[in-house]
């Protein structure tokens, strides 16, 4: 294999880093989990918290558009997940836009007796959501498991699986859940940012995901939802608030869902968490998502490769069968692990029980950073 | 009645303008639809976002407790709302909010077909949110109207209304529609930071507000939601993620709300509205709210009387029937004032059609700014 310092030296993606605030010696590897801090973050968030906010006051809303900052930004992000413009929004948390979605999609499937299909293995908040739903909406009933997907109204499933950075097939499983009568809601989670995911050209219905991973957003920074728009006029999502209404200073009117995307907005958006939002997009957006998926590639078989050689066991595929944004190391005693390599500056996620995942986020890993942490890693599980 | 000068000099909330950033030549009064800037806002952000993030990354969900920020806020602003330890916590829209605790209090009542009772002058958000929740849950109806509650389940209720600042009898009524049977979801977004309500005592069960208003919190900062301690084991909100669960980092559990008000919690929460709020909540905390609320009173009953000798017609009542926060003037030319105010630099609200607002926000406005307005109002009326 090659040496990784020769690897960064051909990585077109490497003058990247300099966008990026990173601490000396820190071996950061959980961009999959928090990504870095652009450096023009920190002036976009000034901007608004010193200039607009304290001087410009309510106008703002109007002369610096914050009215419509969700639908500014999602048109932003749009060409990084293949969405048209028009297509996403981004405010509120994932788990709120996710509770949106599979509502709407319940409804547009018009079945009596809808049936939800989730995977076992799904992250926690997918399942979670699911359940409530079928709590609120006694029509529903969940099923475990996406093997067979007959008699299901909606699926909903991550792109790419939490745990092994598995990739799912997004145009064949769309296409299979529809032949099954199921519309999906896809969550792009941990494939936002660092999967060259074509939402429009893969006929995606709903997507929803999160922008504080390998978008940079800043953390808990407001998640997206994707609608595509052709479903516009025939969805109603649950939460009526003011922001989705038509025309939302006329205060006497029954609701009245406004055009386009913007119908999934709720309340109030927060201009601070859009505006990190928008900066840690921007960069993505500017070093292209195809260049970013290659890194994404280069890295996660580099990493592979050398985790081999040390003879550490993963439980990732390469990529294309994984995303590439990181690989997970297996071992049972994971957690001391995980500390033991904070201790030398080197941060690494980890899932209970048995699971080191360790981020490669292409704009600011670099293949050193790769090697200094599985050597390290793989000294301490031996010594 | 007294000259404005001579209340600003005896008024002992002034020096409290010192801790806002407040533009040299601006008559502000729509800090009841955003408040102004904390001078301590903006070091508190550029702590999270210049040093907090970029250099401890993801371990700042735990070393600098991130983790629990929605309910460390929730506590700071618990007093300003007469609410206990426990029993807030900050996150979300306000929109999100209220969706959560109705369909909560649908569900503490028990009731096979819940009735809803909302005003038909009610603020849109609140109307639409119980108008959504009725099409989401067949079982559910609304009722247009509070004055007779026999048969409602569900009360949902502005404590000041947003038009004429009318301020309700918060013991009083939660009481009277308790002996209807039905539980109230009060919205304190205009009373919460300006009126000295206390939840606790007032035997309230479910209330939400904003912080954006009279808190000062910045533009969409998050909401809160408050619980009655002694309900939080009965209640299940609708929208399941994974901060709301027992055990967040247990991937494989089925979903278990977490003890106490914690359990309002969904998604990730936003750290930087969140910051911003906590700026804006401490302000108010430290000034005290009843020194807050007796001050609002007094800006309201100088602002009607100045009305009043000026020709003005107003539609909101004295304190204690309103809350102090604002007074609205009634004009056929409402929007064209409001602009031509704007043009020398007053910042007045409105709503269409014929409603001018006039902020009083007791930490930023002095008499003198209410004079300059009022007195400037009238001439433009006049001329």
């Amino acid at each position: 294999m090659r040496d990784a310092a020769a690897l960064d030296a051909d990585d077109r993606l490497a003058p990247w880093r300099d966008e990026f605030v990173i601490p000396a010696d820190l071996v950061y590897l959980d961009g999959n989990s928090l990504g870095m801090t652009p450096t023009r973050t920190s002036g976009a968030v000034r901007k608004v918290v010193e200039e607009q906010w304290p001087t410009d006051l309510i106008t703002s809303w109007w002369e610096h558009d914050w009215l419509n900052l969700p639908l500014t930004v999602g048109d932003e992000l749009a060409p990084i997940i293949g969405a048209r413009p028009g297509e996403v929004v981004v405010n509120e948390s994932t788990t709120v836009c996710l509770f949106q979605l599979v509502n709407v999609a319940i409804d547009l499937t018009g079945h009596d007796a809808p049936v939800i299909a989730v995977a076992d293995t799904e992250f926690p908040t997918d399942r979670y959501i699911v359940d409530g739903i079928a709590r609120l909406r006694p029509s529903v009933t969940v099923r475990r498991g996406l093997d067979d997907l007959a008699g299901a109204s909606v699926v909903v499933r991550s792109l790419v699986d939490y745990r092994t950075a598995e990739l799912h097939d997004v145009r064949a499983e769309t296409a299979r859940a529809r032949a099954a009568g199921a519309v999906t809601v896809w969550d792009l989670s941990h494939a936002a940012g660092v999967v060259a995911v074509d939402l429009a050209d893969s006929k995606v219905d709903l997507a929803v995901g999160c922008t504080y991973k390998f978008l940079n957003g800043g953390p808990g920074a407001p998640a997206f939802s994707f609608v595509r728009t052709e479903l516009h006029d025939r969805v109603t999502q649950p939460i009526w608030g003011w922001f989705g209404q038509r025309d939302q200073f006329a205060m006497d009117n029954p609701f009245d869902a406004r055009a386009g995307i913007g119908r999934m907005m709720n309340g109030t958006p927060s201009v601070l968490g859009l505006t990190a939002a928008r900066a840690g997009i921007s960069v993505t957006a500017e070093a292209g998502i195809d260049a970013i998926a290659s890194k994404a590639a280069a890295l996660a078989n580099y990493a592979l490769d050398l985790a081999s050689e040390l003879g550490l066991t993963c439980s990732t595929a390469r990529p294309p069968a994984s995303s590439g944004g990181h690989i997970s190391i297996l071992h049972h005693d994971a957690v001391a692990l995980q500390q033991r390599l904070a201790d030398r500056n080197i941060i690494v996620d980890k899932r209970d029980p048995d699971v080191l995942r360790v981020g490669l986020s292409p704009l600011t890993t670099r293949f050193v950073d790769v090697h200094v942490a599985l050597t390290a890693l793989a000294e301490l599980i031996d010594s």
